[in-house]
């Protein structure tokens, strides 16, 4: 038998066990229908890449996150890798785009819904193995398309039962624009982008601190921060003014404010906050970002924006895209903390289960299993011929409404006897007729 | 931008574009139901496990197919790898049993249906990544268990809608039976069933010569081959008649009598087919073993078996088990040379495009749209205010129905002019009644 080997998964991933399996499969199948009502089509790319498709990708910080695998055969002795664990979803996107630009419909709408692999150090909602939900737009820069999407994401959470949650929008011209305004050379905007991105954590001193730490001046510091802090109430033009005179950022705020007026008559109304400090971590971001905040999670249940030049990378000429990712296991760890799912889809994976009461029975109790799963009932046979109240028991554990009892004198009645668990009654029923009986008990409506 | 890159997924896997991953999900819908028909619960484990989970299981030819992932951070340089991806969802599945045995019920019954990796050489239906749909029973040696694993799989492929398929049906101990009367050390039958298990591929000449390149010589072939060949007309008496003065080898064929007796009360009645030749690769297998063919695919649509001894491996005592895995891809594969899949499947993921006039029009675009989706429809906002014709052309070419035109004049007169691009008839609608007018005509059932 050899050594007993260890049986936990590795660290910061997790096995799924069924009451789980059920509870993703209810929020993906709440996702996958909101976005197939967004005209948005489904893409499944392979687990990992070609290395050098991700590597470059994801900024200074994201290339040492990505899991990289190892040459095979009599080139694995190398230690090189060739291969890399999909990052995102967002990039082989990029590149099918590219791949297929013959095949896909020039407005190519497409969501995602797969697991992503990153090595983070883990924390609550934050797993190195996670699934993402994404929705990507393609082929137009029309502000349409950011109002679209924060649609579809508002329409998502609204119909998973969340009402309090803020979606925050900046826009990468404008945060550049108030760092050429504060002061900041260009050759360190993707330096204070990382540093600004911590704002909501480390809060205005860490920033400060991170800042000095990238060369970035205390004076210069100040005046980012204090534009950066414009307060909500009227946040728009507050930006307008101040980058009047930064033709690049002004025209990104007259979009920022064109965005947030088409949202208005999405379902996300009411749920887009400005946020000027919005940075959002990934390099490829072009234009507007957004990320989904709650009151009771620290992190972001997903995040997204405008990449206009991220296909360019594969295809060798920029096409615009835009898109949203979800946080699949953060939006399961909100809504377990706040029980928001039915309790119904926990348990009750079995409607009746046949008890077995001898080997001669075994044929007869397999037979009656497959005509009531053909009749669309759930049914597991109890594969020994054990004492009957043990297998009562065993049913009962598994929150099996039903149990058929197919003795040797029902057998030879052409019976077969019908017990409720919860009542504990039990009644014969002609063998013709027991799956007509048991449909009609388990979906009421129906009737017998 | 930098320079273009490479934009083909990675030796081995593939993009799944819409209307692929449209027919995966009709496949994977069906399997799953039968699977939850037959008391299987859902099961996830993640991509990759920790290297010494996955290494020795699989035998000599498994190990060297495992893909690896280097190890991360200031270890990368080791060339080193700690983790390995999934190769297949058995081995994840005994590691769980083991970890969780305080929770799982006794005879744990569970699917999962996720992808694998092994570093294959690509074939017609075999890939680098592929998925497989998995049930396995767990805690009982009861011949009930393959039975109804035997029939699960069977109303699968039948509810998939095909009718030529066969099970082939063999034992492990029948074959080592086999081996030992031939005269193979038991030392030599790790070798002998790799042999073996090519004979549908190499022939009888080919497992001869592969027996010699491994030590066992042409007498002992010869005789193996023998009672391998037995004609399937009352191939199970004379397996008994081969092995009678084997004690196990005679129980595993009265095992197989059995199985084959209880597989007829399951829809895989006539459909189980016992193969002597019939080893499978993997090494873990005990007793029964299965693979399921049809005439149109050299390899195997799915196989499986019992491996008793497997949970134990992480356990310390062994746990008996059972189960089969069902290859997606080659089923897609069979289905589609074959014209298997719905029509309906392909494109047709839109109900209406709405199409936009000018930029003052897109506030009413989106909120016509949010009121579509809401009522359940299928909508895409066509982005920019193109020509009506090149949005019409567009519509078209993605296969939408209908198109609703929100012009400066139905918005004046507060209707929306609705056009079936089928029949290229258009007619005025109240905007109040775009919504239910809409739903009548996708749905003709639903009146309007």
């Amino acid at each position: 038998m050899g050594d007993k080997q260890s049986t936990k998964p590795p660290g910061g991933t997790r096995d799924v066990l069924p009451d789980d399996v059920r509870r993703r499969e209810f929020v993906i199948d709440i996702v996958r229908g909101v976005y197939e009502r967004y005209g948005f089509e489904p893409l499944e790319t392979p687990a990992f890449e070609n290395i050098e498709t991700l590597l470059g990708k994801y900024g200074e910080e994201g290339n040492k996150l990505i899991f990289k695998i190892l040459k095979r055969g009599e080139q694995e002795s190398s230690g090189e890798a060739d291969l890399a664990l999909r990052y995102d979803l967002t990039v082989p996107l990029a590149r099918v785009v590219a791949q297929y630009q013959n095949e896909l419909p020039k407005f190519f709408r497409r969501y995602q819904i797969q697991p992503v692999w990153r090595a983070d150090r883990p924390a609550r909602g934050r797993f190195r193995e996670f699934y993402q939900c994404d929705i990507d737009a393609i082929g137009s820069s029309s502000p349409v398309v950011e109002a679209d999407v924060l649609g579809a994401v508002a329409e998502v959470l609204t119909t998973l039962g969340f009402s309090d949650f803020v979606i925050k929008l900046n826009h990468r011209r404008v945060l550049t624009a108030l760092l050429d305004t504060a002061g900041v050379p260009e050759a360190k905007h993707g330096d204070a982008l990382i540093a600004v991105d911590k704002l909501d954590k480390a809060g205005p001193d860490g920033v400060v601190k991170d800042l000095a730490a990238r060369g970035i001046g205390g004076e210069t510091a100040g005046r980012l921060l204090a534009s950066l802090s414009t307060p909500a109430e009227g946040v728009l033009s507050a930006l307008g003014g101040l980058l009047a005179e930064h033709p690049v950022g002004a025209a990104a705020v007259e979009e920022l404010v064109t965005i947030a007026r088409l949202a208005e008559s999405t379902p996300s109304a009411g749920k887009v906050r400005i946020e000027p400090s919005l940075a959002r971590g990934l390099s490829y971001y072009t234009g507007a970002i957004m990320e989904v905040a709650v009151p009771d999670l620290a992190g972001s249940l997903g995040g997204g924006g405008r990449y206009d030049n991220l296909v360019g990378m594969f295809l060798g000429r920029d096409v615009p895209a835009c898109g949203f990712s979800l946080g699949l296991e953060r939006i399961i760890v909100v809504m377990t903390e706040r029980r928001m799912f039915p309790e119904a889809l926990v348990g009750g994976a079995v409607d009746v289960m046949v008890t077995l009461w001898n080997d001669e029975g075994r044929g007869d109790a397999l037979a009656l299993a497959s005509d009531l799963r053909r009749g669309g009932v759930r049914v597991e046979v109890y594969p020994e011929a054990d004492k009957l109240g043990k297998q009562f028991k065993y049913a009962s554990s598994r929150h099996v409404p039903f149990v058929a009892i197919l003795g040797d004198d029902e057998r030879a009645r052409g019976e077969v006897a019908v017990k409720d668990l919860r009542s504990a009654a039990q009644v014969p029923v002609p063998r013709a007729q027991v799956v007509a009986y048991l449909r009609g008990r388990l979906t009421p409506d129906a009737g017998t």
